[in-house]
């Protein structure tokens, strides 16, 4: 027969090899530990299979099979022999207190939790008390132990516990249970009692054997309690995996002055400085290192007070960083002079932190560039790219209450500039000079001027996802947006940030800091430092910093590694040069309606719009035709000899319009229409739903002159950069198809301007049509548009959308209940939806390269720059992702990391 | 070798077994006449697989291969001597004239027209003027050869020759061609080729056997010019069936007063009464008939003009109609007392006679009762359903002009009433007791009480698919919208009709009448009739009219051989007793938020809706449970033993919401808010595309309470019905699920109430919860949906919206471009669109069912009442299509005919 108990102590490391499977998590990692030879306060650990018997046996009655309390019985024996003292459970001077803890193979809510000091009974908790001579510390411990234990093993509820505990404090006069003297905590106990007696009928165990049975079998059963049953459920969990049970000695850092405890880094966690770092308290429990209510010392203090334990500990994080080759977070309690190791983790660190440890680990020969790479987490890395405040100036104006609102983090950076509440005056003040500071109730399409020519960006609405978090973190200029207490009056031209303590109002010139990255709005002016990537990129400094030095290592290395390729989503040159120096190998997607909100362009547009007839619009397109040409000139010029998407015409046309009386009667002054008349034709544009509506190739098919004009701007701007000698790679994407006759005719118009254009100019341009997945009714007719497609592009964004049933700009009200309740895990327009949208993603990518083997295949959402996201395109065999360029680092390192773990 | 040639006529037809793919369809059906003995026009037919080889070997030099043409010249030769008279290609004195066509197997535009008259030239002609003693015809007739020759086959543009046409008849200051003299025609067939000289460098052939081979080449390259090419690839017919070519002799009815032509039925088409039924004209052409000039004669009169050539016919017409089982529509031509059929086809019929010719036929014991019901079109039968104006009447009041303007035919039958323009008024008016048209630009949700309260409704906006055409369907209400001649003055309380001609004015309180099956808006009060089946079922007549006892035949036949159940959709206790009428076997969708329009409900469901909290919200619940409780009772009552499909509140709460002012004011009477309160509140429930927002079971979810109390609603309402001894069914239904956890969330509120409502009644019901399938995710992930849902319905509108991306409120933009383009070929919210939202219903019932063996699946969109859609549902083996009551007829017989078409 198998065993089912295993030892682990500093002398033993029973059953390493079996993993977490049969030991649980916890189990693992506490017996790999002592397999190191490093000090752990001994247990046993119970494996799920001895959970899963008891399971299949179970009678209410039976309990424990004779056998497994057998073998438990004989591990402990074994567990206190392998102790200093003759420590043993139930003991009356020498009483071993254990905790015990459920373990199942994967971490898993719903589970029975800790119980801590299980050994105490009326009699060794005297022991304890004499033991440590600290009688009210043994006695709260004894009461803590009975409430966990009548809570969580006999099912009794944890508010008539805490009841009982009010009760008393209340009688007492006192606010904080440590306050509590012993006498106090006497009568508490008998209270519990007494309590658990009335709801059970019977005594609180005061065999210590019987406890811990107790406690394992209901380790055992919480495997199949509600909570834990309908979150396997959910997540797909099987159910016959079972739990395994740790129970392990209790260790005290507070049995006088030759006892302490601490937490420690094995290098600096905020600057990733080659340097042993961390705390401790002398006679002090863990809780009381982050309570705060003593002030720790610096480690390096302990190596005067307790010289030999330091060293040990010294040398112990050596052997942990060399041995998980990774900084380690530590927890360490030393008893008397004895150091046990009580857990040891991957320690967090800043982003700059984890460059150096990654870079530094490798140039100490302890790691190779992959587990460097796998060292650095990705979502750090935009906040190294943006501006930031100086965290001392920060503080103090936060201390002189200068912080006057919080919202949410939307684009990272710092900003401080002055307050002015409309796109236009926003245009005309940043041209005179002055720092912006964009303040609205949310954003729209038409603000994108005012949003370029600010350098941060604030509303009152809006989640993360909203158009102005989206357009901010693609322009990376520092945003906060769903500021609730912001109220904004366009009149009066002022904003108030309304609290239930203060109301601050502030006028449109009045200075304002935001910092993108923490939400907080800060009254006045903060002083802001370009990120040292930045100064860098900028061609401002002559040497790099090391933290811009390590970010260029590390991206070398992860274009070593990745398989995918990443392209960014850039609408202007100047966003064409970002994506180029952050990496990016092409765009893969160049929205073209962004070239048409300047201003003697919209007027055009709307014109255009707004027309009667084809002749009339095609007048009007001939005109926006050169403006558009020249920005692909340029866009072409900066991404010489790399791949350009170009985008087709999307949005619905009203986004285009007027949507004010004002705007209706400037228009009339530049096209022959009475303001009234714009107003009416205008109001044709209206859509209920226009998500659903007029757009995208749907404007292409019905007015095909439009289609027509972007085909030729792009083939002779790329035909003009052409005989300058450099090469263009334009390839035209058709969006929103959903139809393979769709793409079919829009093709059948690009290509026929194509031969024109290539006619006139005597020169051939490579170009490549393919269209946008972005239509769930494309995903299935994959196979059929990838017979005229050459290449696939999916916008998950809108894909998202329509596969979902969710609006973007809507979701918000209930999305925050959706992730609440664990519908969703992350919000969807961040982090693929893998099973939903992904699921037709595989369907798309499965029948569009059984159709063309070579079909090129890319993404284009949101998604492309988050790194879940880009595992999920890196598994399913996808050629590039895009993204803004601003997360194509993000994206670089991502992608060489999950191509990494493939490998390995 | 095989014979690549086939000869037909009255003696011989060669081929028959060979089938439509190698003698394309036009030539099948033609020997299949002549197999039969029938006379017709005598003639050979080239197979599809010379076409093959023609294209494979083809050269443009070397023509037909001179193998072919020998054959063909073998035929011709057969087919000359099968001829009465020794007529001749060719022949000075008694020419063959031809027609040649293409006729590939599948009907495909784009390819090569008919050529008629081939075989005519300079000698020929005079022949045939001489024969025909008419040189006019003669010359007309060469000079229409020379024109489509030069077309087809030379490929000269068809304006070139309309052009030359022009001119001359310019020239004669004449209008009509046929006007046209005989030394005209002359000088045009002069210029015709002239024209063809100087475009081709060569003259027009004179060698007749030239003509033809050229005719023959022309027909098969026509296989592969572009147009075919581009419509074989759209709609993915092989590109390898290639074509063949019919040449057919001609006949001529003009030739004398021994001649006629002319076209009949076998029984009476627009009553289905058995008597043969038809006009002619004695010396006349085919196109005389229809062209109206002369007036032609009931058949009747053939025989006495004609009498053996009548009887030849008469008998003709019987064989026929015995042959193909169903009524012929048959075209026929008498030469010189020689009778030819031309064409047979199943004749056009209105529903009426659709039904009566089917019951007849088969008590004739001509047919059985499969083959009746394949000849009843079910989308006729609404029409049967809803009352009509007389025809006599309705035509008096279009001769008087009274007909002032058109729309869209949205929901069939006749309505006449007084204009009101606003819903409220509507329910004034129709409590007075006055027949009401309600007028609107376009009506909303608010608007179905006033619909309700209305005979007819006429809309200026919106599609077949608007909510007016919905709505108004499901009520089986008369409907027009989308009159865009139509302007509404709500504050001058009058509406206007404007065409180029004329203006029509009228007040609120006019009288309308509307046709809802023709689109036509008359002026004034015309009296309407009840349909007979109508009467029927109001138990208005003692004994079922002619049409109404075969409807109930057909309908018990369609019974006997449908597999799906056919479910209505049902709101109101009076649906449901309609439903039931018509055969429906249960409700498929009962929506809840229909009840929450009427005036009480209104009020208390927007105070409900702008609470601030859960217990505010949960107080007015409460009130509106007693409500809610009531109309289930009723419907429980009349579907007693039948299942109800109740669906759970789905709209986005803002439509309950005051649109007005007005609203705000009269609301803030019964709630203690204010109207500016309200307000405020009340836009925060806006959404930019409330289609995707805050609806569905999303409501449920953030808003538990709403689920419970409208669980709590249908089981008490279950419960007391059952304590009458009536068996209730329900099945509850939760809305727009797209992630398994969302229905597992709202299916544990459902059972909790249930235990409670069971415990608290004592009472059990047997009831069921699952879920619609509308959000493309749910398609997807439907295994794991099944694995909880009891059951499944297809909402295919909402799954169409998403799936496509069409907003069905604003699709009307580009939906007619759409189809035009052949892009659809159909409106996807009226037929499914199989290829897209097919393919995910396909993937949702494999995995749902992959899952639960016995899943229910259904299906309660607009599709389920759509003929073409239940043929995709019966062979997906869905369990039962739902609809609205009065297309469960539709229903039935579309559902028996699938499954005989499939058993044959």
């Amino acid at each position: 027969m198998k065993e089912k108990v295993y030892l682990f102590s500093e002398e033993r490391a029973e059953g390493k090899e079996l993993g977490r499977n049969i030991l649980g998590g916890k189990g693992a990692n506490l017996i790999e530990m002592a397999g190191l030879g490093i000090p752990v306060p001994p247990g046993i650990v119970i494996t799920t299979d001895a959970c899963k018997e008891y399971i299949e046996k179970k009678h209410p009655t039976n309990g424990l099979s004779e056998d497994l309390k057998k073998e438990i019985k004989c591990k402990l024996q074994d567990l206190e022999n392998s102790l200093p003292e003759a420590r043993k459970l139930g003991s009356e001077t020498k009483p071993l207190l254990v905790s015990v803890r459920s373990g199942a193979p994967v971490s898993m809510p719903g589970m029975m939790d800790t119980i801590l000091n299980l050994g105490l009974n009326q009699k060794t908790v005297e022991g304890l008390s004499e033991e440590t001579e600290n009688e009210q510390f043994a006695l709260d411990s004894y009461r803590r132990f009975i409430q966990m234990f009548g809570n969580v093993v006999l099912e009794i509820d944890h508010s008539e516990f805490e009841q009982i505990l009010e009760n008393h404090k209340r009688q007492e006069g006192i606010q904080q249970d440590f306050e509590l003297k012993a006498q106090s905590i006497r009568r508490i106990i008998d209270d519990y009692q007494e309590l658990i007696h009335k709801k059970t009928g019977k005594d609180f165990p005061e065999d210590t054997t019987e406890q811990l049975h107790q406690a394992i079998e209901a380790v055992f059963s919480s495997w199949n309690n509600e909570r834990a049953v309908f979150y396997r459920r959910l997540n797909n969990i099987p159910h016959d995996l079972g739990t395994a049970v740790t129970i392990q000695s209790m260790v005290f850092g507070n049995m006088g002055n030759d006892s302490a405890t601490g937490v420690a880094f094995t290098r600096d966690p905020s600057t990733g400085e080659k340097s042993f770092y961390g705390e401790y308290l002398i006679n002090a429990q863990g809780e009381d290192v982050v309570a705060g209510i003593r002030t720790p010392k610096p480690i390096s203090l302990l190596e005067k007070d307790m010289p030999s334990a330091y060293q040990k500990l010294f040398s112990i994080q050596e052997r942990l960083e060399d041995h998980f080759r990774d900084m380690q977070d530590i927890e360490f309690t030393i008893q008397q002079n004895k150091l046990y190791l009580l857990q040891t983790r991957n320690g967090k660190r800043t982003s700059a932190a984890s460059l150096r440890i990654a870079v530094e680990m490798y140039n100490e020969g302890k790691i190779d560039a992959k587990k460097a790479l796998m060292q650095v987490d990705p979502t750090g890395l935009p906040s190294l790219l943006t501006p930031v405040f100086s965290t001392q100036l920060k503080q103090n104006a936060i201390q002189e209450g200068k912080l006057i609102g919080r919202g949410l983090n939307a684009g990272p950076g710092a900003a401080s500039g002055t307050i002015i509440l409309d796109s236009s005056r926003a245009r005309q003040a940043s041209t005179k000079g002055e720092k912006v500071i964009l303040v609205r109730a949310e954003t729209s399409p038409e603000d994108i001027i005012g949003m370029q020519h600010s350098v941060g960006i604030l509303t009152a609405r809006g989640g993360m996802t909203s158009h102005a978090a989206v357009v901010a973190r693609g322009m990376n200029k520092p945003c906060i947006v769903g500021c609730s207490s912001l109220r904004i009056d366009l009149k009066g031209k002022s904003i108030r940030f309304i609290t239930d303590e203060r109301e601050v109002e502030l006028k449109e010139g009045d200075e304002l800091s935001i910092d993108g990255s923490s939400g907080e709005i800060i009254q006045g002016s903060l002083p802001t430092e370009p990120s040292e990537i930045d100064q860098l990129m900028n061609q401002k400094v002559d040497k790099p910093s090391l933290t811009a030095k390590y970010f260029l290592t590390i991206m070398e290395w992860a274009d070593k590694y990745r398989r995918l390729m990443i392209r960014a989503n850039a609408d202007t040159p100047q966003d064409a040069k970002t994506a180029r120096f952050y990496g990016a190998q092409g765009i893969g997607l160049c929205r073209t309606e962004h070239m048409f909100f300047e201003k003697d362009r919209i007027m055009m547009m709307r014109q255009m719009i707004l027309a009667e007839n084809q002749n009339e619009r095609k007048k009007v397109l001939s005109s926006l035709l050169e403006y558009q040409k020249d920005d692909f000139i340029h866009i072409f010029e900066v991404m010489e000899g790399l791949p350009v998407t170009i985008r087709l015409l999307d949005p619905p046309l009203h986004e285009f319009l007027p949507h004010s009386h004002e705007q209706d009667v400037e228009l009339s002054k530049h096209i022959n229409l009475s303001p009234e008349e714009i107003y009416r034709r205008s109001k044709l544009h209206k859509e209920d739903n226009p998500m659903l509506g007029h757009r995208g190739c749907r404007l292409g098919i019905t007015f095909p002159e439009i289609t027509q004009t972007q085909a030729r701007a792009v083939l002779e701007a790329a035909s003009i950069v052409q005989k300058k000698g450099i090469r263009a790679y334009p390839e035209i994407m058709v969006p929103l198809v959903g139809h393979p006759k769709e793409f079919v005719l829009q093709k059948q118009l690009i290509d026929s301007v194509a031969e024109e254009v290539f006619n006139q100019t005597k020169e051939t341009i490579e170009y490549s049509v393919g269209t946008m997945i972005e239509v769930p009714r494309a995903t299935v007719q994959a196979g059929k548009i990838a017979s005229h497609a050459q290449f696939f592009s999916f916008g998950t964004n809108d894909l998202t959308q329509m596969t979902l049933a969710f609006s973007r700009d809507d979701s918000g009200v209930f999305l925050q209940d959706y992730i609440e309740h664990g519908i969703y895990e992350a919000n969807p327009f961040e982090t693929l939806d893998q099973e939903g949208v992904g699921e037709l993603i595989k369907i798309a990518i499965e029948r569009g390269r059984k159709v063309r083997k070579d079909l090129k295949i890319g993404i284009c959402g949101e998604h492309g720059g988050d790194p879940k996201s880009i595992d999920f395109f890196h598994h399913q065999g996808l050629d590039y992702v895009s993204c803004s360029p601003f997360r194509v680092p993000v994206a670089r390192l991502a992608a060489a990391r999950v191509a990494i773990s493939d490998s390995s």
